[in-house]
């Protein structure tokens, strides 16, 4: 045992220390919940899904990504690009997919993607007509706004704009890069209707940004969610577990569903990303138990 | 790696199936939930406690149950004997007490614990004093009632009989020993009001008995729950993470408030019990996502 595992988990005499924790369960105690049950019409009857963002999983290679969702019972990823390259030739997109498909996993959409020049738009727009998803999460330069959009229509895939709170900036300038989901609205309000946003609640919150006035405001905007907790409005403010932070899910869901909101929820769980398992198990149960509360 | 483990895992290109997951997190993103959050203002105005069945741990250490614990922020824990002997010395008992205070963990009680005989008896609740409890969780034989109640008396000590469902029958019998809470109720309800149940509600819809209906038949007697979800009311069920299985919860944690009940709810989870921490997770974060909710 190295000495730092040791100070990090503060277990004088255990005899392991780090526990290996299999990302599939033992067969013996494993069961799939019965049809019929609660937890099944519960699933059917919502009218949004529960999602996992790719990047979630930045330090894990897509087996161990999907072994866990399938543990998790979470059938919904935004694809990231260090799981399935930008470059991805058809073969290597077949075999991915073929992969989602054995975990009971839809790949929804893909990104965030990053582009600053016309370039990169058409590369991430023509990766994702590959991957044939129809959803595109993607930051471009706002001076690629106009370029972006006719990619939209020439491509018929829907632009989730992710905002990031205060922490980017326009390269060369003091404005902060789509730090909320007003910035964004106010930027795509006028384009076409497949322009529309990534609502990051956490992100969101950190800039100051209430997600539940703005969800009331630009919900036929909103196409995607990344989901997280955050311990307050400023940008010290950090990832939590949901239910440990400031956020009220309870709210949020029931106004989800007063909306009309039928995309995916995507939990990006950013704390202890390189140890992250029993954060994201929380979570979803916590997403889980509101969505159960609040019928 | 063992075939074995490569079956299980699924995972065939990985560089580590079995991920370490470390109970404690990592000290960098270990961010404790701010004061005054959402969080800290419900944990303090919840009148129950969610806790932690010490069975749960069965193939784990208390330093790794208090570990993981920490890490889980889940405070209250009802003390196994095969964490803390019986036949534990005061010296054994003080170190014990010891890590559960730097854990910030309250051991609120003792058990199951099995009394087969007057001896037993005489035993178990010696150790409920010792260790400083005021409650005992445990299982009479049904002729010792008697015998414990003047112990109940004797120690000032609550009993909480605990029920098991279809599972375990009295010795040389075909009968149930306490199958559910109305049998504990009618072998207690004329004796001293000390004597109650730990009301184990998977167990209890395992024996096809309603826990909604029978808390609020018998809540002036329940002193403590085991919190499990079944995947159905018969004895073949078994547990699962809470939400997938049948029980409805946020019902039942709304009645918990309507009768005003005030003592622990513990996680009694015992699905995949040697891989239990990703199951503990979700179904903690579920409990809290329904409480948060019905509020």
């Amino acid at each position: 045992m190295k000495r730092r595992d040791f100070l990090r988990t503060g277990v004088a005499a255990s005899a392991a220390l780090a526990l290996p924790q299999n990302l599939v369960a033992a067969a013996p105690g494993d069961i799939p919940a019965s049809k019929n049950s609660t937890y099944e019409r519960r699933q059917r009857q919502e009218p949004f899904h529960l999602g996992m963002a790719g990047y979630t999983f930045r330090h894990f290679d897509i087996d161990q990504a999907l072994a866990f969702m399938k543990r998790l019972d979470v059938h919904y990823l935004c694809i990231k690009d260090f799981h399935l390259p930008l470059e991805a030739s058809a073969e290597q997109i077949a075999a991915f997919k073929q992969k989602l498909a054995e975990a009971g996993v839809v790949g929804y959409g893909v990104g965030p993607i990053y582009m600053k020049s016309e370039a990169e738009v058409d590369r991430a727009f023509a990766y994702a007509k590959r991957v044939g998803v129809s959803l595109l999460v993607g930051v471009p330069n706002y001076e690629l706004l106009d370029y972006a959009e006719k990619a939209v229509k020439q491509y018929d895939i829907r632009l989730a704009i992710h905002l990031h709170g205060p922490d980017m900036k326009v390269q060369g300038s003091d404005r902060f890069l789509y730090p909320d989901a007003t910035d964004i609205w106010e930027n795509i309000k006028d384009r076409d209707p497949r322009m529309g946003m990534c609502l990051d609640i956490g992100h969101n919150l950190r800039y100051g940004s209430d997600s539940l006035r703005d969800l009331k405001r630009y919900h036929t905007r909103v196409f995607d969610m990344h989901m997280k907790d955050v311990t307050g409005n400023t940008k010290a403010d950090r990832s939590v577990e949901l239910g440990r932070g400031v956020i009220d899910f309870s709210e949020y869901v029931r106004l989800m569903r007063k909306v009309g909101y039928v995309g995916s929820v995507s939990l990006e769980y950013e704390k202890d990303m390189k140890d992250p398992f029993f954060g994201i198990c929380e979570s979803v149960g916590y997403f889980r138990g509101i969505c159960a509360a609040t019928k």
